[in-house]
């Protein structure tokens, strides 16, 4: 679904007009709190499913309302059902569903029942708070969180004598359950236990497995205590609810239902979480929230956002709207990966941070990780190194983990793309050698059985044939990323002074070229990224299916997005997106595929028809690139113009102003880039630069240094860079390096109505 | 190592004279419990490396002293050091040591120190017990077990009053700790947590990774319940004592010490075990143990192995050296995979069995998995459900698992031989088409950068090639192996009428032939697999290393075992075993081999110079087969003498009476067989009828069924076959189907000092 929207071109104008000395009501006060403008609803209909509960800046645990049915992220608008609190979700994610662990209920009556449904009279959603106010019991629950704790405040109403105030702990529940065993991508559960640790502590563990990413099971540990000691407590295993103090695991759903006494209307309950064992989740209990209140914990929890908000301002004249656009596309960019050091059940390296929840790094190595690498590169370094030491202990770095297992790999090696980009942008604090080492088991290893999971399938083709023949899933965007993950070795290796492996893996990554069907046209173009088998045959229609009667097949062209409903789509020769725009997805070799395409004017051509005629898909990540393209025909005017559009056509600040999943950010981050007015290419150290549609960012880039972009003079009209300075010099060229960044300074653009001629050279020689 | 006795020798004498009438001091009395027999330290010193403490029939727990340097069953002789008492333990392995988990250890003191190691005074082995004092403290410790829970009384001196009756329990201890990170197959620390219950209760864990097949993380929880309150207690973590009551898991090492009131003298404490969590460790001390003395809990462990031993019963004049080395063999046989249904923390699937530590089925196969099918049909049942639903959830099936997960493929993927073994021997409740999915996993799919842990390393070139090249690891027994797994895939589809896949397989099965170097002669012999590179090449020198200057070689000869020192040797051409072992082990082939030796003459004196001048090698598993291939060219004396040889010189009712690893009972279900006088060929539903060095021996079937094996007038001298009676028939095949053994019934062999020509021929047709 697209959603039209024209608030944003009306925002353009006010922002254009608003000159920098006027005040107007949107100006930061010496009180502003930059977290104030994070929006946690925008992106949470549609198809954006980011999640709208609190959560720490790369939190272990994100609590919230798990609605029916259940969704990615728990939470769906009302009416719909609430079937309680869980305190473990995702962001922005597609697929099938993964976590929903340790469901909280209030409700109000006896310890009869196990299930405790509920609807929403109203519902409040702010950075770093949820509150909901039940229609059938009057039971308000607020909700806020450390990084490994939850907070809940639970208002009973007061006039409900024979009702007893109530809880539900479900230790069984999780995102996803379907009746079918074994359902691709679902959730299936393992065990689960319960335990009354004393007269206001619950203890237990929910372990499951499966879900997005066919994962090994994991094991979600909690230590709830409550500020109001119980009256009564009950558990159950199964259907059966007894008085026992405990359930142990023997393979079923367990649960405890507690009661606090008359009287005790606002109960504090806080529930820390653990990956690895019980008394940790006591232990993050502890250490995060002893002695904090409700209040106390929402307040440092802003601060927390405040710390990463703050490291990107904006012009004081921002309209609030636009800020809240921008700062809510930061915030979901911080919610993940999950930061899970001393979480890890698998190994213990001292030291060694570990991360899990890259979902998947498919998504997020474009956008989101390059902007770790300008506002937090000590966190890309930990980033870095944990995806290095997952590859050290587990055999392969992930394209996507979650639950401590990798799984799903969508194309690429995408590890290796994110590796490459720290590494020429300089991150320190990492063992680039070792990070090789990684990335070269990645390139010649064949991952096997575990294909589907982690590494490069159908490697030994790509390496035998140059590319990846059709009848292996996904062989056409795997050998377009395939190339573009040899030029990241190249990268590396060369910035290492690994000459021979350099160049060996630099002439490697023009492996796209081998599926580059040169005579193939299609809407005015020629050339396209298609199908071909392992004899080197060009496949229009593709085959599908055993049969030795039978040879069904369907045809394949440029637009096939999707095959026939008997196709599995996870299968297909490109995953989520068509040739028209894979044939576009060449970061690291542009220049090379203008050659393939016929040279520039066609090029150009070819992406004006791309653009016109929305062979151009927003809602997801191949095509993130491609409006900059016109950047390599010198033509940095069309970039703006298309860029423009794009967003004031797909983004806006409403509950559905994501196009696309978020894919745990990497939408919103892509947004962010684009209304600065800087585009990274990652694995390569330069940004292009093209017309922001802000005023002014201003990036602290470490050591006290901030590095801003400013738009003199940018309006509506006024939307083309007519000439530029960088810090005071005259800058003619349409890309910038991040070592300009890091540097501190001022790029100062002068906007104008119509294109000047600047920017038509890229780099400098 | 070589144990050569008459002992033996003597016995058979004894035996012989003894009629069957006659009463003799060994005769089974009334009262006789068959569990007297087993003698634990069979086997437990010199390579035999079998567990000396008790253990229930597929037991979880296996506790036992722990000794420095650490050994694989964790024991080791007088006077070494003992570290403590730990409660899961493997049989009979080679390769790094797994497990040593939750050491306790009693002492006099203070609470003060976390090593309390101590030396043995004396030490008693008995079936299902153990006991030691130690010399520096007088204290003695009393083992026993039930299948998930340990039990020990402690007897401390009663004169010491100012040392406080003490014991230490150390989560942290493991076995084969290596200072070198990362040491291949050393376990590695991952986390611990130690927590004090009650005044009489302590709980945990240990996580460890790693060990002989660098397996995942695995964590064994533990709940210790002592009769005797604590007077005091601490805790620790690292080398830091203090006095709070838990420790939780910060990826350092935990413990904790306590003390017992004085005039306490004698405690009784019990260790509940889990592999999925604390509660569960604690269930399965209450449901095993609770209000069970250490006598009882003693008595009904021998209860246990009484159950299993009576099911094959020798004959009552046997005597009781010989009776101790059969049982003892019928005993390490039982001891693994260990039965951890409901303990897997991986999955859950209701109703189906979870068996670990298969270590390794390469070992196992070929003569334990057999035994289980005559004597315990229902336990191989389970076994094998086990083995695909492993499959099913893991991707592979393992041919080794340990700590839950695949590890450490010696040649073959034998889980499918055990398959086609229960197959053919139609053992019930197995899905066999869900069975033969997993086996053609095996055969199709490359495991990849996996091919250490599990399915067919170098299955692409064994497909393509038709054989393994050299430079893969194993390339030899792997394409020996792959041959025989490929047959055990035929037998299957063939029993479940899929013909063209069965044909496919069968053809695959002879693969072998494509190392056969015809024309290589070496003592007599023409014709050995021998290593090949991939374009077809044979090679007497085997390349290593990769040097542009430098092209080093070793001569590869079939008597090479291991290469120099700088090969690795789990990489060589062979595992352990040389070219004239695994040129004599095509089980699904011997006519074929036959044939490519020269014909029977050839074979006849290819066989006599194999035993004659040791080319055989007892302590492992590649030539169990061997000694009986003379039946394939009409020889059952050559076979009968052989055998009788082979066990002369290598097995005995000693500590060093097994010639190799015990390998989880491998070894000693080879001798149990070969005692009786039949050997199964895994895979396949007849048994070799040989010699018996036994009198009589009768197996219980089923259904109140049983079968004997009965040799009259047998004696050193009487060694051979002269004529044989099937239920009273004559019976000149020198096999025996399974069906014959199952259906209930007598064996009836006439001995005499020379072969009679009886046993010409193995089948009927």
């Amino acid at each position: 679904m697209r959603y039209y929207i024209i608030l944003l071109t009306a925002l353009m104008t006010i922002v254009a007009t608003a000159d920098a000395k006027t005040i107007t009501s949107s100006q930061s006060s010496a009180n502003e709190r930059l977290s104030d403008y994070i929006d946690p609803q925008i992106g949470s209909e549609g198809l954006g499913r980011v999640f709208i509960g609190p959560s720490a800046p790369f939190g272990m645990v994100r609590p919230g309302p798990d609605c029916t049915p259940s969704p990615n992220s728990g939470w769906l608008p009302m009416p719909e059902r609430v079937d309680g609190f869980a305190q473990v979700h995702v962001s922005g994610t597609g697929g099938g569903p993964k976590y929903g662990n340790i469901l909280i209920q209030p409700f109000s009556g006896n310890l009869t029942a196990t299930k405790h449904h509920a609807h929403r009279l109203n519902e409040e959603i702010k950075p770093g708070y949820y509150s909901t106010t039940f229609e059938e019991s009057g039971i308000t629950t607020e909700i806020t969180t450390t990084p490994r704790t939850t907070a809940y405040r639970i208002s009973y109403p007061s006039d409900t004598p024979d009702k007893p105030n109530s809880l539900m702990i479900d230790a069984g529940f999780f995102l996803g359950e379907n009746p079918v065993p074994d359902s691709r991508e679902a959730q299936q559960f393992v065990g689960s236990e319960v335990q009354v640790v004393s007269d206001h502590e619950i203890a237990g563990y929910s372990r499951i497995r499966g879900g997005w990413n066919n994962g090994r099971a994991y094991t979600v540990y909690f230590h709830l205590s409550s500020d109001t000691p119980f009256s009564q407590v009950a558990t159950w295993k199964g259907d059966s609810i007894t008085n026992d103090p405990y359930q142990y695991d023997s393979g079923e759903k367990t649960g405890a239902l507690v009661s606090f006494p008359p009287g005790s209307d606002t109960i504090n309950v806080k529930i820390g979480i653990s990956f690895i064992s019980q008394l940790k989740a006591q232990r993050n209990l502890i250490s995060e929230s002893e002695g904090k209140d409700f209040e106390t914990i929402h307040s440092e929890l802003l601060d927390s956002w405040d710390d990463m908000m703050n490291r990107i301002k904006l012009h004081p004249s921002t309209p609030a709207d636009m800020k809240r656009m921008f700062y809510t596309a930061f915030y979901h960019t911080l919610i993940m990966p999950s930061d899970r050091s001393g979480e890890n059940p698998l190994w213990t390296d001292p030291g060694v941070p570990y991360y899990d929840d890259f979902y998947a790094l498919w998504d997020t190595y474009r956008t989101s990780m390059p902007l770790l690498a300008i506002i937090a590169p000590e966190r890309l370094c930990d980033i870095v190194n944990s995806l290095v030491n997952i590859g050290k202990r587990d055999g392969y770095m992930p394209d996507a983990r979650s639950g401590n297992a990798n799984g799903r790999t969508q194309g690429g090696s995408n590890a290796e793309v994110v590796i490459a980009d720290a590494c020429v942008k300089g991150i320190k604090s990492i063992d680039y050698e070792e990070a090789l080492k990684m990335m070269l088991v990645d390139a010649t290893i064949p991952p096997g059985g575990n294909e589907e999971a982690e590494g490069r399938g159908g490697l030994r083709e790509y390496i035998s044939l140059g590319y990846i023949p059709h009848g292996i899933p996904r062989a056409g965007n795997r050998t377009v990323e395939y190339s573009l993950c040899d030029f990241a070795i190249y990268q590396v290796a060369h910035q290492l002074g690994h000459d021979e492996l350099a160049d060996r893996y630099l002439k490697q990554s023009e492996s796209w070229k081998n599926l580059w069907r040169d005579d193939y046209e299609h809407d005015g173009a020629k050339g396209f990224i298609m199908p071909r088998d392992a004899e080197g045959n060009w496949l229009d229609e593709i085959p599908f299916g055993k049969s030795k009667t039978h040879k069904p097949t369907f045809r394949y062209t440029p637009l096939t997005f999707e095959g026939p409903w008997y196709t599995p789509w996870w299968n297909m020769f490109f995953y989520e997106a068509s040739s028209w725009e894979y044939s576009l997805s060449i970061p690291h070799d542009v220049d090379g595929l203008i050659e393939k395409c016929g040279g520039p004017k066609a090029f150009d051509q070819r992406l004006d028809t791309f653009f016109s005629k929305n062979y151009f898909n927003v809602n997801n990540e191949p095509s993130f690139l491609s409006p900059c393209l016109y950047h390599w025909i010198g033509r940095p005017d069309k970039t703006a113009d298309t860029i423009r559009r794009i967003i004031e056509e797909n983004y806006n600040d409403s509950p559905t102003g994501l196009p696309g999943n978020d894919d745990s950010g990497a939408m919103s981050s892509w947004l962010m880039f684009n209304l600065a007015g800087i585009y990274p290419n990652a694995g390569h150290d330069y940004y292009i630069i093209h017309s922001p549609l802000l005023r002014s960012t201003t990036f602290s880039v470490g050591e006290g240094k901030t590095f801003s972009i400013v738009a003199d003079n940018l309006s509506d009209t006024n939307r083309h860079i007519i000439a530029a300075t960088l810090n005071g010099k005259p800058y003619n060229l349409s890309t910038l390096r991040h070592s300009d960044i890091i540097s501190g300074g001022e790029l100062r653009l002068k906007m104008g109505p119509k294109p000047s001629g600047w920017g038509k050279r890229m780099h400098a020689n």
